[in-house]
Order: structure tokens, then C-alpha cells, then sequence
């Protein structure tokens, strides 16, 4: 890689790298307070279990030429053993195995509210290895390993045999997690205790603020260098976050007569799920009315999903399925040809299979993920319960878990 | 732009995005507690309606060509349209409607201080929009649109025909939002309840720390790529915003007895906006003593400002209008020409007219922003109040306009 | 430096600078609420000091050709005066003074929590400015300074003479910081009152993801340009974090019961210091458990240390002494000759006397940290007592000393 593309990737990981603490405080802080820390351990804790698999032999699975040339997963021994990423050959292999640890780590951290307030810990992180390997490396390896005539390599049939067009992951991430996080959730079953209120929505501003900043990192680093295509993703980017918050906040607005900071900080995550699939292949000018549309589905959605019998307790589905779904087909409609990625919208003359390769991609990815999530959860569960006791939950699971409290305001 | 400049500009870019949540905790968190989530939608609804300004035509009064030459305003159709920003011709049109969308949207935010605890939400978002075309976009041209002879495009008056120099917006951004707030304040008037001790310190804290960090891609992206200027700025940058909270604290500590927190935050930003003109002008050495004397001025002028009528809840005119003011004068002054811009400050022989240009630029920006301010809050207000009732006053404008509260520590 | 390494390091600042609020909020949040303030006035307070020190003559004390070719301190000069880092000669002056200033100053920063919630403010800005002149400057001009012999420039000891390998500063940053914070607090004494638990773990977890994304920046801007190895330090940088945080955790499971949040954070920073001097030495897969058995010795040590009489309150010593040496010897035995420093551990059948050398250089730094930083404050000690008052302490630092407290949630 060009020095000069370096230097970009190096920050673009450096953004990444802020999502974790991001995600962790975005969603800690939904929690009741005494809930808070577990869900931040969880996040965390499955970052360090997605770190291990993944060195180990993990990022063979997801880049690695496809085992038996069938682009079903990569080949798990082409980046193992001790001195996999050493070489200095210009392939720039430890940095990719960075940055494409982050992504396989963000993808578990959003499944992590699926099991908000009701998992064991230790349950947690073997649910965690599991999944790496068995949902998302696969996922992944369909979406991200790109075929190479020239070097005879095999990637992934959903990006080379179907023709899918993911900018950044919008399946192999999005709708992935969000579908594996309400699989994880109807296993575990319902909260026993009364939901309560988020006991701090400052936290959930500030992770949503990082997170929005290191998506910059997330839809910018996956133009894989400083070029025309990063800079034009980090503005669709920014205009669809911004639009999606404003869309979840007028729905508020006129269904509920108030418009919530909980409700503006989700649809901006909204956003940016919506533009994740989609950041090259709409104007910017498109991408704030996209924005908008997806934080107003997922306002809408959510309020539809709570009803519901699955407790989906921190919304992953309806804003990184649903939201990741919506920005497909709205880009399925309205993509522009003057965008880096050159599709045309149908709405624009484009062809109208661009919408059935989408929706079979689409539905692979939710039918794949649920189906796959409920069987690790359903056979761990058979095995020993990954639920906490009812007890554990009335007392909070940061005392029950973790020994600890988030909180000692006591005699300030 | 070549991918190195390109490589710094995109990382940039997600430094000054930064700014928002920054901004957004560092103001909450020094409101009451039950007014801390209005503040953080204040800031994030603003940079949300920013955006749909902006991108739809925005960008072009901005930066487009100067309306009849007159280097007034710029031409609103330039960056206008479905197709705006998609050229991959080597001049980043996204790239820079991304970076201008921010700085627009930060000086709408700390607007946002002057209606702080008593604005309608409603009343603020309609406010921004208004703002953003009649005061920011006609200051932002005049200071940051340069003519180019060759090409034949005719830029802002005040740094082409009056020869401003102002580095970074210290007249367009900080100034401008400094007497804004004011206005805005004098307008709505000063709060009706007792105004109460920040809520959350430890906000502030966070919030000045990201302000500080995203302000290195503030100025260090003014330097328009990886170059001299860029590493030379940053460097200036960090001194002044360190002698910032020095001098505030010096100040408190010889006045009050004890240093405070608030204020070595209030300082730092002081000691950043000070130097956000001169970055390019002064040495290292000198940036130092500069951010001190700016963080020492404005710990006196807040407290003078407080006993003024006029409730500038967050002290937005001391830090960014005073602190803006002092920092341009003493470039003025200790200007040296060994650094980048090459200016010889008057203590140094160096030609006395550029107090004079320098006095008129900041006397057009404060009284253009204060009066046009004034009159679009006035306007609207007579139109329908943009105050909150009393009652919704004492409530907490969390509550009482966007039904929740920022925290419920309630059975940890 | 070419415009592409510029653009890396350029963010890599940026990301160095994340670390001062980071620690700040890491360090305040583990104390009780009423000294928080008091935690981050420090960092912040020691950091302004840093570059009024640093600008004025510290850099050519770090960087400075040696005085008398002695190898032991750096020309005071060299750095010092109203024009230095103005020449724009491709040599950066100005952007390394900014980086060089943040080791310094994020070094002081560690030491803070030697005088955690007992220390005059005042105190504590004196011995910053002594602490930086006679223990950081020395040290650092021991490990940073490279001899070149072409130009004739002499470099440090320890890097040249002794032929120490240290990335990125384990000695001179690290180790030099925690033995210097367990003088501080021996000299101090310990805490009077109770030691209550942390005040805020929500703080904890945020301020050791901005410490971890920053360090992405430290370790990774010590590769100075956008390389191979700037990309490899960063997968080995990730990965001993994470290692960290598990080995922590998987002590407190088997020897408590429960693996806590605060643990989980301790461990991630002592993952992050053993990587330190070590991030180009080892293989990616050998950084994991590298992390891993930091995480879990420090975990240990916290224990063993706690009941010594000396209060190093927030475990500087044990996460950055002990840490840094555990790193140093597992790279001793571990290193890979397919890493980029090319070192082969003695396991592997290197030479032996890398050990000898690295408990040299290991050893001077514990000594005279510890012997300087100690004498230091004694003899400030003896001149006017360092320690507050003991009603002062009842009180808390934050209302005693600063006038403030960090929280009023009354009436939301």
C-alpha cells in the first residue's frame, strides 16, 4: 500500500478503535445503572475473545482463498502460525489483520445487546468464539473476500457469484449482528425485571458521538486508502447520521409530541447503518433524505419491535437489521450514476435485478445469522443455562457478576 | 489534492467531528442537570439543520464565486443539485463540502450557548437555519473565499480586497458565534431561575479534552494538507491552549485563592480560540505567553460579563468573542516573521496598518453578527416567543420539552 | 519527513493528545468523588507545565546533541529561543517539539496518581517543572537521542552505548514514571481517611479507551512515518491491550470469583505498557499472551503492593513499572527475528546478553527515577510541606483546594 494510503488506514483504525469504548458507553448507558459495567464488559470482553480467535486463525477464514474454490470460507491456515503477518512485502498483512479484527469485533459487540441484563458472563465469551467462527467469519468471507482472476484466488459467492453491492458491510456487519442479536434475545427469553429508564443518557451521547467518529474511520478506511472515493464516503457519511437523527427525531416529534435525545442519538446510529451499504453509490444530496427515512423506519420499528414477545433490549435489530436493510433498497431506488460506485438507481432507469441480488443477499444474511445464532445459544443453553438466575438479575448483574458498582456518589 | 494532503485532511475531518459531542458535554455538563439534554440537542439539532442548509446550497454562498464580483456573498447554485460534489476531477469537492459543513456547524453550536436553558427546540432548529444563511454564510465568504486571478474568481472582500489575515476563523467562526450568542441572549433575555453550579465537571472535563483534540484538526486541516504549516500549527496550537487554562487559573488563584477546574477548562478553550487566528503567525515560544494572557483576559472578562444585564449563560462571548479578540491583537503586536505566515508584529517594526485592517474586520464581524443576530431573534420572536414558559423553565427544559432525564441512579 | 509519514504522524498527535483527558478521567474516575477534581487538575495542571518547561529549553535537553559527548543529557540550547522550530527545512522541528512535548508531559501525567488525593496543588506544578528538567529529561536523552555518526551528533547512553532496545519508551516513559509516582507517594505518606472505592467506573472504562485509542498514536507515531512498521505495531499494540484486559480478568475469576470492570481496564493499560518497548520485537500472535501474562502479573502485584505501606493509590508502579519490566523480559525470551526489529529471544537462541543489557538499563531507570524523583520531594518537603492538611483530606481536595465539587444532581 502507498505510504500516503497508510497514513490514512493507520488513523482510519485509530477511529475504529474508538467505537469499542464507544459502543460499550452507548449502550451502557441504555442500562439500568446497575446493569451498566456488565454490558460494558461484555462489549469488551468479546473484543478480547474475537482478538484471539481471529489471530489464531480467524482472518484465514474471512480473507483466505476460498477452501475448495466454492467462496463458502477462506482458508483458516493462510494467516496462522507465528509468523503469519510478519512479512514486510508490501501486502501491508499486519495492518489488515488490524483493522479486519476491528470489524469482526464490532460485529459481537453489537450482538452483545441481545443478551443485555440477563447472560452469564462466562456464557458470554464462549457464545462469542463460537459466533466469530461459525456466523460471522463466514458472513464476512462471502462479503469481503474478493475474487482475483489474475492470482487465480477464490473470494466469497455473495460478493463474486451473486453480485452484491456492500460498501462496508451493511450485511456481513449490520443486519448480521442485528439479526444474531434478536436470535440471542429470544433464547434468552424476556427481562424478568421492569426495564426502567437509561440511567445516563450522557453516556449514550457521548458513545453515539464516538461511534459516529469512528464510522468516519470505518466508511472512510474502506475506500482502502486517500482517495476520492474516502473523502466522498466520510460526507454521505456525516449527511446520512445527521439525517437519520433528525428523521427518529421527527417521528417523536409528531407521534409523541417531543422529540427525545435518546430517540436523536439512535436514528443518527440509524444513519449510518443505512449509508454503511450505501455510502458510493448515492449523492450527498441523497444521503440526508436517506438518512432520514432510515432513522424514521427505525423510530417506527422500534416502538413496533418492543411490543413484541423477543426483548430485543437495546433496539440491535430494528437499527442495525432494519436500518441496514432500509438504506439497501432506498439505494436500490435512488443510487446515482455520478457516484463513485456507478449503479443506477431503478427509480433512475437502473436495472431491476440490482433489487433481487439485494434481497437474496438480504435474506441469506438474516435467515443465516438467526438461524445459526439460535442453534449456538439453543445448544449452549441445553448444555448449562447461559441465563443468569432470577436472583442475579433482581440484584443487578454488575453486584451479582462483577462485584462491583458503576457509581459511589456517597459523600461528595 | 494529492493522497498525502488528502491522508492528513481525512483524519482531520473526523478530529473536528469530534468537536460535536465535545462541544455538546462540555456546555451540558455545565448546566443544571434537568437542562443538560436540551444542551446536547441544541448542539446536535443545529449541526443536523446545518447539513440540509449546507449541502443543498450552503456550500456555494460560502465558497462558490462572489455575486457580481462584489465579494458579498457566493454564488448559491455552484454547489448546488443532485449531482454536487461527485466530480472525481482532482479538486475534492466532497471532501471539502464535508470539512466546510463542520466549521459551519461548530459556530451554529456555540451559538447555541446564548439560548441556553430557556430556548424552544422548535424555535432553535428554525433559528439555526436562518443563521447559518444571513450570518455565518456571508462572514465565512468574506473571510474564507480567496479570489483567484488566474482562473478569474472573485472571492470574500474582507481577505481579498481588505487583506485579513485570520488564520483559521477567528473572526468567521469564533467571533461571529461569540456576538451571536450574545444577541441571542439579549433577545431571550436572562434565565428565571437560580442559575445553579455545573451539574457535571467531569463533563466539561471530557468535553474541553475533545474540543482540544479535535481543534488540532481544526487548524492543523486549515493547513490544507501534510505540510510545514500543518506540523507548525499544531504545535502553536497545543502551547496556547495549555497557557490558556494556566493564565485562567493564575487568575483565579490570585483573585479567589484556589484554581478551579471550570476554569482551567474555560481557559484552555480561551488559550484555543486565542490562537485559532494567529496559529500560522506567532513562534512556538510566543504562542505560549499569547494562550496565557487570552486565558487570563477571559477569566476576567467573564466575571464582568456576569454582572452585565445580559445572561450569556455560557460565557460563549468572554471565551470566543474576547478570547478572539485578544489572541488576533497580540499577533498584531508579537507577530513574528520567522513563522509561516511571515507577518512582523508592530513591536518588531513590523507595519502598524495592520491594526488597522485588523480592527476593521473584527468591528464589521461583531457588529454584522450581533445586529443581524438581534434582528432574526427579534423577528422571530415577535412572530411567535422563542422563550419556554416560566413554568417549563422551573420544571427543566429535559423534561419538560424532550420528556426525559439525563440520569436515574435510582437503586444502584 | 515526506507529506505521507507527516499526514500519519499529523493524527497520531492528535491521538497522543486523546491520552491527557483519558488519563485524566481513567485516573480520576477510580478515586472518591470529592477528589476527582483534584485527579484531573493535576493531569492537566502537569501537562501545562510540560510545555512551558519543554518549549523553552526542554526539548534540547531530551533531543539536543549530548553535552561533552557524554551521552547523559541533551544541549539545553539547542531547542531554546524565540526562532527555534521556525525553519520550515524539511526537518519538522516544529512537529516533533509538538509529539516530543506530549511523552513528557503524558509521563508527569502517570506520576500524578503518586500524589493522588493528598498533594498541594501548588506542590504539585513545582515538582512537575523539577520532575521534568532532572528525571524525565535525562532519561529520555538516554533512550530517545540517536547518535548519528555522519553528522557527528552524540545520542543517549543507554540507546548507544549500551545498545538498549525499547520501541517506544517502556524505560523512560513508563518504568521512569511509576517507580517516580511510588517515591512521590512514599515521600507523601498515605492516604488518611479511608480509600473508598472508585467514584465512577463509567469514567474508568472511558478514560482507558481514550488511553488505548491514544496509544495506537504513541506506539504507532514511533514508527515516524506511515510504514510497515507503523502498521505492525499497531496489530501488536491492539492485541497485548486485549491480551491484558483477559489476563487480568482470568485472575480476579479464579482467585476472587468474579472478574471486574475496573480489572478488566488495569489490565487492558498494563497490556498497552508491556507492548510498549516491545510492539516491533514480537510477532502478533506472540503479543496476545504477551498482553496476557502482563495483565495477569500486574493483577498480582496490585494485590502484593497493596499491602506495602506505601499508597501508590492508583497503582502506577505495579501497571507501569511492573508492567513495563514483565513486557521487557517476555520480549527478552520471546522475541521473533520476523518482527521488524529483527531481535531473536534467547528461547529462540538469541543472544544472552540482550537480558543483561535490558536489566541494565531496567535497573538505572528504577534507581534513578526512584533515588531523584524521591530526593526531589523530600527536600520540597522539607522547605514547605507537599501534603494538604488533614482536615483538608477529610474534606476532600475538590471543595478544599478547588473550591468546586465535581457533581450537583440535585433536583433533576
Amino acid at each position: 500500500m502507498p505510504a500516503a494510503d497508510l497514513a490514512w488506514m493507520l488513523a482510519a483504525f485509530a477511529l475504529v478503535l474508538l467505537m469499542f469504548p464507544g459502543l460499550a458507553l452507548f449502550y451502557g448507558g441504555m442500562m439500568k445503572g446497575r446493569n451498566a459495567l456488565n454490558m460494558f464488559m461484555m462489549v469488551m470482553g468479546s473484543m478480547a475473545v474475537t482478538a484471539f480467535v481471529y489471530v489464531a486463525f480467524g482472518h484465514g477464514l474471512v480473507l483466505g482463498d476460498s477452501v475448495g474454490g466454492l467462496g463458502l470460507i477462506g482458508n483458516p491456515l493462510e494467516y496462522a502460525g507465528w509468523t503469519a503477518f510478519t512479512a514486510d512485502d508490501g501486502s501491508d498483512a499486519a495492518y489488515w489483520g488490524a483493522f479486519y479484527t476491528l470489524f469482526a469485533a464490532i460485529s459481537i459487540g453489537i450482538v452483545a445487546s441481545g443478551g443485555a441484563g440477563r447472560m452469564r458472563f462466562g456464557a458470554w465469551l464462549v457464545f462469542s468464539a463460537l459466533w466469530i467462527v461459525l456466523v460471522y467469519a463466514p458472513l464476512a468471507h462471502w462479503v469481503f473476500a474478493f475474487s482475483d482472476e489474475e492470482s487465480g484466488v477464490v473470494g466469497g459467492w455473495m460478493r463474486n457469484v451473486l453480485g452484491l453491492h456492500d460498501y462496508a458491510g451493511g450485511t456481513a456487519v449490520h443486519m448480521n449482528a442485528g439479526a444474531s442479536a434478536l436470535a440471542l434475545a429470544a433464547v434468552l427469553g424476556p427481562r424478568r425485571t421492569s426495564h426502567g429508564r437509561p440511567h445516563n443518557i450522557s453516556l449514550v451521547l457521548l458513545g453515539a458521538g464516538m461511534l459516529f467518529v469512528g464510522w468516519i474511520g470505518f466508511n472512510g478506511g474502506t475506500a482502502a486508502g486517500a482517495n476520492f472515493l474516502a473523502g466522498y464516503v466520510v460526507f454521505t457519511t456525516l449527511l446520512a447520521a445527521l439525517g437519520g437523527g433528525l428523521g427518529f427525531a421527527l417521528i417523536e416529534h409528531f407521534r409523541d409530541g417531543q422529540a427525545t435525545m435518546l430517540g436523536f442519538a439512535s436514528g443518527l446510529i440509524a444513519g449510518l447503518v443505512g449509508i454503511t451499504p450505501t455510502a458510493d453509490a448515492v449523492t450527498p444530496l441523497a444521503s440526508l433524505p436517506l438518512g432520514l427515512v432510515c432513522g424514521a423506519v427505525v423510530a417506527w420499528a422500534i416502538t413496533w419491535l418492543r411490543r413484541r414477545r423477543v426483548d430485543d433490549a437495546l433496539d440491535a435489530f430494528a437499527v442495525h437489521g432494519i436500518g441496514g436493510i432500509v438504506g439497501t433498497y432506498l439505494a436500490v431506488l435512488f443510487a446515482s450514476s455520478a457516484a463513485p460506485a456507478g449503479l443506477t438507481g431503478i427509480v433512475f432507469g437502473g436495472d431491476p435485478m440490482l433489487a433481487v441480488t439485494e434481497t437474496i443477499a438480504i435474506a441469506v444474511t438474516l435467515v443465516y445469522s438467526f438461524g445459526m445464532t439460535y442453534a449456538i445459544a439453543w445448544v449452549m443453553n441445553k448444555i448449562r443455562p447461559i441465563r443468569v438466575s432470577a436472583k442475579q438479575e433482581a440484584v443487578g448483574l454488575d453486584r451479582a457478576l462483577h462485584a462491583e458498582t458503576a457509581y459511589d456518589f456517597d459523600r461528595i
